[in-house]
C-alpha cells in the first residue's frame, strides 16, 4: 500500500509526481533560484527547508547542498546521502507528517503553474549512447542499406560526444537549423535551412558521483553513480546529418538543441519498476566479461505527441505518434556508464548521458520520425495533415511514466518544444 | 624594431615569451590560484597588477576579470576589452616604463620554475575538426583504401566533439587506455590495454566572446570571437578508434585524455604571420558562400619530439620526429568558428575548438604516427628503438613558435605528456 501525502493533488492517480516519486529539479519564483521537489501540482522549495532547519538531521553537506542553484552538489554527494534525503523529504510530505510540520511544510511550497523551470545541472559533458537495437536497425537501413547493423554493435555501447552548450530546458522554442544538405540528386552541396528536421525520443542520465581520470568504474558499481532519469529530445537535421555525418560522426545534425524535462527522477523511485535485462537473441554474443551481469533494465512507457498549428488553431489536442518502453534497449543504464568509464574517461557530477532514440520491434513504437519512412502509412493528424519531418510550428511533446498494480504512478512530466521557422 | 622588455630573459632570442607575445595563463604559486601573462622566464600576476592599481586606468569589468581564477571572464569581454588589457600591460613590461613602475611590477613577477601551471579556462565544450586534408587524405587510406577522401571534406569543415572533462594541462601524464579493440583476423573483440597509441599535432582555438542560441556567426566577424591560440595533443588509441568509429565516430578512442599547452596565445599577437590562405587546387569546389572569403591562415612552425624512457635513462635529448605547419590546413579558424554555429549552436567563452591533426603534403611533416605507416622508413629513435605507436614511458612533447624576419620569434612554450601502462 503506498503511503499518501498531505498534499492533497499528490494523491490524485493522474499526477506524475506522488509520494513515491520526488524528483528534483531547479525552478524559479520570486526572482530567486532554489531547488526544489515534485509533489503533485506543487515544488517544496528545498532552500527554504534547509535554511528553516526541517533538514536539520541530515549531515551538512546535504543540509549546503540542498541551498544551492544546481543540483551538481547533492549530485557529487553519492547514494547515501541521496537516500537520506529522499527519506527525509518523504517524511516531511506523507500524510504521517505531524499537523506543525505540515504547516511549516506548507509555507514552502510553490504552485508549479507560479515557477519557472530551469536546467537541473550544469552539464559540464553530454554523451549521447545508440542503445536501441531496434533504431540502430531501422536507421541503418536508410543510411546503409546493404549494412543496416554495423559488426561493431552487439560488442560496442556505441557512443559519441554531443554538445552541452545547446542543451534546453522543457518548453524552450527550437529554431529550425540552417546548415549543408545535398540530396542524392545534386551535383553540390547548398546550404538552407533543414528539410528534414526530426524529434529523437530519449532517456537522459544524470551522473551522480564521478570517477577520478583514468579510473575505470566496475559494471558492478556502475549504478550508484547514476543520481537519475529525465526525458530527453535530441532534435535533428536528417538532411545535414546525412551529408556531414562521415567519418567522424553526426555534428551541426545535433548540436542545434537538445531538449530535456526539468524534473530528475531518482533512480531509487524507479527501484520498483526494475526487470532483468531480457534475454539476446539466439546467436548474438554474450556482452564481454567488463560489461557482463550488468544491471537491469526499468520498465518506463514513453510516450510521443505531436501538435502541429493548426491544430493549436483548432483547439486539437496533441496526438500520440508513437509509444515505446525504456525497458526495450540492448544495453543497461550501467553497462552505459561502465563502458564510457573503461578507459579512464572521467565523468562528473551533473555529466548527461542519454540512451539514444528508443525504439521498440513493432510498428507505432518508432522513437523519431525517420523511422517511420519504413511504414506503408504515414503519421496522419487529426487535421488531414501529415508528416514525414516536423513543420514549423509543430510541438513536439515527450511524457513518460513507469506504473505497476498496486503501486502509484510515477510519470516523468513533460519534455516539449515548439518549432520557429529557420532565421 | 621590436620593442623591449625591462624583463631581461624576455629579451633572449631563445625565449618564446618576448614582449610581443604575452600569452595569458593561470598559474598557481603560494597556494593561491591566479591569472598571469607570460614574459621571458616570469609570470606577471595579474591580480597583484589589479589589486595594486596598475590597472586602474582600464574599465572595471577588465580589472575584475583579471582577479578570476580561470581565463573565461577575460575571453567573454572581446577584442576591445583585450586590446586595452594587452597594451596596458605591453606599457608596463616595455623597457620604456618609468623605473617606479619597474619596480612595483618586478614584484609582481613569479619565476616560472616556482609556478604550477592550471587549465587556463573552464572548458565548457571541446570541438575536434579534421582540417588538415593531408591528414585526413593519409589517414582515409588506411581506414578507407579505395576512398579516402569522403565526398564531404572539400565543402565541410568536418568535425565532432570531444570531451571537456579529460582535458589536461601540459605535464599531466597519460594513462595508456584500455578499450575493446578487433584485429582483422579476429573473429571477436577483446578488451585490453591500447597496442596503438598515438599522438596527434594540433592547435587550440581559444573561444572568446560567444553567441546566442539560434545566432549564426557571420563569417566577417568570426576572428572577433577567438581569444588565443595554444597546443593541443589529442591523444588516440588507433585500435579502439577503428573497431569503435561507425556509424557515430570516435568516442573512447579519443576521450581518455587531450593535453594542452598553458599558454594562450592572443590572436593578436599572430597578427604579423597571417598569410593568406593558399589557393585550392585546381579542380576544388570553391567554399560555399556562408564560408567564402574568411580568414587569413597564420604561419606557425609546429614540431613533434619524443623521448622514450631508454632516452632518458641515457640522457639523450627528445629527438625531434616530425615538423608541420598551421597554415597547411584546408579550413581557416573564421571558417571553423563560421562553420561551427552556422546551425546556431552556441559558442561560449572558453569553449575549446581544435583543429584536427596538422600535417603537410611532403614526408616529415605527418602529425600522428598512424599517417608514419606510409613511410619507407619507421621512427627510429637515437637509442635505436624504432616507434610505430607509442610505448609506456615515451614523452611526447609538441613545441610552436612564429617567427619572421625582423620580428622576436613568438612561442606557444610545451605542451607534454609521458605515458604510464595500463591500470
Amino acid at each position: 500500500m503506498a503511503l499518501k501525502s498531505w498534499v492533497a493533488s499528490a494523491n490524485d492517480a493522474k499526477t506524475d509526481f506522488p509520494l513515491a516519486n520526488l524528483p528534483y529539479g531547479v525552478f524559479t519564483h520570486a526572482h530567486t533560484t532554489r531547488i526544489g521537489v515534485a509533489i503533485g501540482d506543487q515544488i517544496f522549495d528545498l532552500r527554504s527547508a534547509a535554511s528553516e532547519s526541517l533538514l536539520a538531521d541530515l549531515p551538512d553537506d546535504v543540509v549546503d547542498a540542498c541551498t544551492a542553484t544546481t543540483l551538481n552538489p547533492l549530485m557529487a554527494l553519492g547514494p547515501g546521502a541521496w537516500s537520506a534525503l529522499r527519506r527525509r523529504v518523504t517524511e516531511l510530505l506523507a500524510e504521517s507528517a505531524d499537523a506543525e510540520t505540515q504547516r511549516k511544510v506548507a509555507a514552502m511550497l510553490v504552485p508549479m503553474g507560479d515557477a519557472e523551470m530551469q536546467l537541473p545541472a550544469q552539464i559540464g559533458d553530454y554523451t549521447d549512447f545508440y542503445a536501441s537495437i531496434h533504431h540502430a536497425t531501422r536507421v541503418g537501413k536508410l543510411f546503409r542499406p546493404d549494412n543496416p547493423l554495423l559488426p561493431n554493435y552487439k560488442y560496442v555501447p556505441i557512443g559519441y560526444h554531443g554538445r552541452a552548450s545547446s542543451i534546453v530546458v522543457s518548453g524552450a522554442d527550437i529554431r529550425r537549423p540552417s546548415g549543408q544538405t545535398k540530396p542524392a540528386q545534386a551535383n553540390e552541396p547548398a546550404f538552407g535551412p533543414s528539410r528534414s528536421l526530426d524529434y529523437e525520443l530519449e532517456i537522459g542520465i544524470f551522473i551522480g558521483q564521478g570517477n577520478a581520470l583514468g579510473e575505470p568504474i566496475a559494471i558492478g558499481g556502475a549504478e550508484q553513480h547514476v543520481f537519475g532519469l529525465c526525458l530527453l529530445n535530441d532534435w535533428s537535421a536528417r538532411d545535414v546529418q546525412s551529408w556531414e555525418y562521415q567519418p567522424l560522426g553526426p555534428f551541426l545534425a545535433k548540436n542545434f538543441a537538445t531538449t530535456i524535462s526539468p524534473w530528475v527522477v531518482p533512480l531509487e523511485a524507479l527501484a520498483p519498476y526494475r526487470v532483468p535485462m531480457q534475454a539476446r537473441p539466439e546467436g548474438d554474443p554474450a556482452p564481454l566479461p567488463y560489461l557482463a551481469g550488468g544491471g537491469d533494465a526499468i520498465e518506463v512507457s514513453l510516450e510521443v505527441y505531436i501538435q502541429s498549428r493548426r491544430m493549436g488553431e483548432e483547439k486539437i489536442e496533441p496526438m500520440r505518434v508513437s509509444r515505446g518502453n525504456l525497458r526495450d534497449l540492448y544495453w543497461s543504464v550501467a553497462q552505459l556508464v561502465t563502458h564510457h568509464a573503461s578507459n579512464g574517461c572521467n565523468l562528473r557530477a551533473g555529466d548527461l548521458l542519454a540512451t539514444g532514440t528508443i525504439s521498440g520491434p513493432e510498428q507505432g513504437s518508432e522513437g523519431c520520425l525517420l523511422e517511420m519512412k519504413h511504414r506503408s502509412d504515414p503519421v496522419k493528424l487529426p487535421t488531414g495533415e501529415t508528416r514525414t519531418f516536423l513543420e514549423d510550428g509543430d510541438e513536439v511533446i515527450f511524457r513518460a511514466f513507469a506504473e505497476k498494480d498496486g503501486l502509484p504512478r510515477i510519470g516523468f512530466g513533460s519534455c516539449t518544444g515548439k518549432i520557429l521557422p529557420a532565421i
